[in-house]
C-alpha cells in the first residue's frame, strides 16, 4: 500500500499565485491534467477562495476543478459533498483555521474518502492551516515571536497524513521556533518541521524536497538531553538542550526515517 | 589577568525598569556601592535614556552615575570624556546602533579605558545594540522574521568583550534565528548567542548564567555537516545541516569553552 501512496505538497503559506508560480506549477504538474478539488473547509468565511485559485491554475492548465466546503459537520457525510471527490487526482486544502479542518471533517465519510484518495496515489496538498492539519499531532496555536512557555501550546489530532512529523507554517515570517521547539519538546519522536511561506516540502515516499524561495526547518529532539517541559512552572521559559537543526532550501532533500538531510544541487532546475 | 577580569551583563534588549527589575537589580548588585557610567553611544538623540535609566537605578540604590556621550569621534580622546570613566565600577551601554558604538569609541582612549576597567575586574553591561557590540565581530544589520539569504548580513569589529561569540538580541521578539544561524554559518568558530528581551547572560569568567523573564538560544555550528554559504547565488536561502541548538532559560548555565549547557535548578532564587 504504502509504495502507492500518493504525494503531499506541504506548503507554509502564501504561495506565489502571480509571478512565477513554482510551488503552484509543481502541484499542477504532479495533478497531471487530473481533476482538482480544492477544499477551502480552513476557512470561515470562504468566498473569494476559490475564484482566486481558479484563476491561477486556470494559467497553469488545471481547469477541471471544483471547490470542497462543509458549512457543519454533518455536510461532512452528505452525498453531494462526497461526489465532488469522485475521480479527483488530488486535493488542495487552503489556509484558515487548521481546528476547522480537522473539527468539521475529521472522521467523517469526507475525511475517509480523502485518505482513500491518498493511498490509491492522489496528491494531498495543503498550505497554511491546510500544512498544519496533516500531522498525526497538530499545532493549533501557540505565541509567534516569543520564546516558548511551558503550557501555552495547543495541540489537537491533525489528518495523520503525515506520521511522526509535526508541521508549523509561517514559520521564519512569524517566528515560531519557539512554539515548535516547544511541540518537540514534549515528546521528540515528532520531527519538527517549519516551512516559510512561499515555501514547500513535497514528500513522495520516505523522501521530502524542497521547493521554493524560502527555507524549511527540521528540528530532531532524539538526541535532547535535557529538557524542563514536565517539571517547569507553565510561566517558565522552555529549557531544551542538545538539539538538532537543519536548514533546508530549494533542492535539499530530507529522508525522514533516517532523519537525515541531503543537500541539493545549488542551482536546481 | 584573565581571572581578575569583571562580569559581562548582556541583555537582549528592553529588561523591565517599572517592575521587578530582576535584570537591573543583579546589575546594581554587581557594583556593590560603585559608580555607573552610562554610556549612551549608540544612539544618535541621547535625550531622555539618562533620566529614564537613573530613576530606575536610584530606586535601586545606585545613586553614583554618570552619562557617557560621544558627539563624534574626536570626543573619544577628550579628556572631560575620559575623566567620567574614573573611579567607575562598570559601564553600561544603552541601546541604540552598535555601529555608532564601534566607529565612535573604536579604538579611541575612552574604548582602551573601558576594556582596563573590565580587565580590572569591572562589570560591562549592555542592552540591544549594546549587547551586540560585546562580541569580536558583531552583527550590524540583517533580515528579521526571515530566513537568511546568503549575502543579507552586515558585520563589523565589535569591541571584543567577549571572544568567540556573536551576539543577538531581541531574539525570538524579532524572529532572528535566520540571521543568527547564518552569522554562525561564516565561520562556526563564532558561537551564536541569542538572547530575548528582559533576559539577560551573566558572563563571569567561562561561565554564563541566564537571568530574567525570556530564553537565551545557543547555536553551535562546530559538527555542521553542510553549508551552502560559499557557494551559493545571493538571493538563495542559506542551508545548513547539523546545527546543534540549545534553549536556556533563567538559572541554566553555559560553559563556553567546553561548549556546554547546564540546567539550573526549576525555581531559580
Amino acid at each position: 500500500m504504502a509504495d502507492r501512496m500518493g504525494p503531499l505538497l506541504i506548503i507554509g503559506g502564501h504561495e506565489d499565485r502571480e509571478g512565477d508560480k513554482v510551488i503552484l506549477s509543481t502541484l499542477a504538474r504532479l495533478l497531471d491534467g487530473g481533476k482538482l478539488v480544492l477544499a477551502t473547509v480552513a476557512s470561515h468565511q470562504p468566498d473569494g477562495y476559490f475564484d482566486a485559485y481558479e484563476k491561477a491554475f486556470a494559467a497553469l492548465g488545471v481547469t477541471d476543478m471544483v471547490e470542497l466546503y462543509v458549512h457543519e459537520r454533518s455536510d461532512g457525510s452528505d452525498p453531494g459533498t462526497l461526489e465532488k471527490l469522485e475521480g479527483a487526482a488530488g486535493v488542495f486544502f487552503t489556509g484558515g483555521d487548521q481546528l476547522r479542518i480537522s473539527s468539521q471533517i475529521g472522521d467523517t465519510p469526507v475525511e475517509h474518502r480523502i485518505h482513500e484518495i491518498h493511498r490509491a496515489g492522489g496528491l494531498i496538498a495543503g498550505t497554511s492551516a491546510g500544512a498544519a492539519v496533516m500531522s498525526e499531532t497538530m499545532l493549533v496555536k501557540g505565541p509567534s515571536a516569543e520564546s516558548y512557555r511551558i503550557g501555552e501550546l495547543h495541540m489537537a489530532p491533525g489528518l495523520g497524513l503525515i506520521r511522526d512529523v509535526i508541521i508549523d507554517q509561517h514559520f521564519a515570517e512569524r517566528g515560531r521556533y519557539g512554539r515548535l521547539l516547544g511541540a518537540v519538546a514534549h515528546n521528540p519522536r515528532l520531527l519538527g518541521v517549519g516551512i516559510d511561506e512561499d515555501t514547500a516540502l513535497l514528500v513522495q515516499g520516505d523522501e521530502g524536497r524542497v521547493i521554493g524561495a524560502g527555507a524549511v526547518y527540521v528540528v530532531d529532539g532524539e538526541e535532547a538531553s535535557h529538557s524542563n517541559i514536565a517539571e517547569a512552572r507553565a510561566e517558565r521559559p522552555l529549557s531544551i538542550f542538545d538539539v538538532r537543526m537543519h536548514v533546508l532550501s530549494c533542492g535539499d532533500r530530507f529522508h525522514f526515517t533516517r532523519r537525515r538531510p541531503e543537500a541539493g544541487p545549488d542551482d536546481p532546475a
